[in-house]
């Protein structure tokens, strides 16, 4: 079957690549770790080219673009859309990169510039759009990683969310701060006790600040054995993240967006807060979201 | 007038050392950048001998020590007292230097075991002893720094406390963080409006992990102004310490142990907060803790 079109998730890190059938079904797929931050502004287009070249896609087929190719910095800047927003109408702000052959389109970021609240996504608006093509779900959506947002999504429009930098303060805690040693050498995972009881601990509202030093005040008072620094310093930040978070669910259930060992943390951490979740996973969604807004710009058109 | 004692703060990264009349007046001082981390185990004795000799204390003179240098790695470990513990009575837990000829004794730090409030305090305890002996104030105490500690004392009694790794968080999160830009570039102190609004922020309830994305946020979004990111990281950092510790706060005042820019920026956090303060010097009171254990161990005591 011939590809409908090609979609591109452009991550900061990794970029990865789907050609899709006109049923959004996956024909072929390519992934690297040429990500934004390893592409000049001017090798944008001759990575795409190679990764379109090695599934042998056609010179005119459409590529549709999510994620940080769209940042200031990036390929070309595709400026950040106005929550509240259309999930299925991010397609309309889509940026098509001029003075190429190809059509190419990176998708709009989205923004939220309440004084206090500021706040921006990239990328994950397009796998809440595929979630939102998928299932039609209203409600609260919880997506951990380096920069965690939580998103309130009601009727197909993105009304607001929040960013916890969760992922990022497990790492530069883990490497430059006095638990260093306790976290690095601590084993545990979110099965242990450890990570169970500091989600407890935060849940229970204590302040995130106050609780770290625990972790390095048990190991001096307990002598060898570093009891699961790691598992505690992950539970205590997905703990605070969860416990800050919950204040925005109004009733029901989390869709988490996550797999692995994220999804696994996450569903333990929600399953201690009382709170229900079901979980989808992130990669299919934003090939989902993607799918979703080329089809919006593609399929009615005409093309070569 | 002669030398009673020489008292001696020997912290992590500073030395600083005070000869003391029988009346704890200072009659000299040094200090220098030889702190633990400077020091071999085997530096520590002619460190101290070089100073006392700068001062031209004599040869039988005795040395009291609180701080880091009775750490285990310090000069010689000092173990903990378990928290409650009477801050007149640590001296009689302090440790004597073997092997030498000058009577050193360094007084133990304090420590809370209880599983999920582990903490530690090493050299506070004695700034809290001369709070004491100075003022028999009871309360609730703040101490801002690296590891700042919250700690209650009632009737000369060390009850408990709490380590917020409120300093320490700003310096990696300044130094290794997203936010690194925006903290370094972005000016303001604790009179900025950046810095009150953040204190407001936390202490109305929101959670940390998911403030501080909003100083990343608003430098995208504001264009080129970095809004005083720095007051801003402050201002959620500090207002995250207050928003926990005040649960502990029954009534009345915080003892505020600090000076410079630390001791402005918690007083107009307390003030936000609505907790009044009074604020003590830190340095005074170390040495006017050391002075009182060195009373208690050699004013009635014979020495050459």
């Amino acid at each position: 079957m011939a590809p409908f079109c090609a979609a591109v998730d452009w991550g900061t890190t990794n970029f990865r690549l789907w050609l899709l059938d006109a049923k959004g079904e996956v024909l072929a797929e390519r992934s690297s770790s040429e990500g934004m931050c390893a592409c000049q502004p001017d090798r944008f287009e001759s990575v795409l080219e190679m990764h379109l070249a090695a599934l042998g896609a056609p010179a005119g087929l459409p590529v549709i673009v999510a994620g940080m190719a769209g940042a200031r910095g990036g390929w070309r800047e595709a400026p950040y859309r106005d929550a509240p927003a259309s999930l299925e109408g991010l397609y309309r702000d889509a940026v098509k990169i001029d003075g190429i052959a190809r059509d190419v389109r990176i998708l709009p970021g989205v923004c939220q510039r309440e004084s206090g609240r500021e706040d921006v996504m990239r990328g994950e608006e397009t796998q809440l759009a595929g979630a939102w093509a998928e299932s039609r779900t209203s409600g609260l959506f919880c997506l951990p990683g380096t920069h965690s947002k939580w998103a309130r999504v009601e009727e197909g429009r993105l009304l607001g969310f929040t960013t916890f930098m969760t992922g990022e303060l497990f790492s530069i805690i883990s490497q430059h701060s006095i638990l260093h040693d306790m976290v690095v050498s601590g084993g545990g995972d979110s099965t242990s006790p450890a990570f169970r009881d500091a989600v407890s601990e935060m849940l229970d509202g204590a302040g995130l600040t106050g609780k770290l030093f625990s972790i390095r005040a048990a190991s001096l008072l307990g002598g060898d054995a570093a009891p699961d620094g790691k598992a505690r310093l992950s539970g205590l930040l997905i703990g605070a993240e969860i416990a800050a978070a919950r204040k925005e669910l109004k009733s029901g259930a989390v869709t988490l967006i996550a797999s692995g060992m994220h999804a696994r943390a996450y569903e333990t951490a929600l399953s201690i807060a009382g709170i229900g979740c079901r979980t989808l996973d992130g990669q299919d969604l934003v090939r989902r979201g993607l799918y979703s807004a080329a089809v919006a710009l593609w399929s009615e058109g005409t093309r070569e």
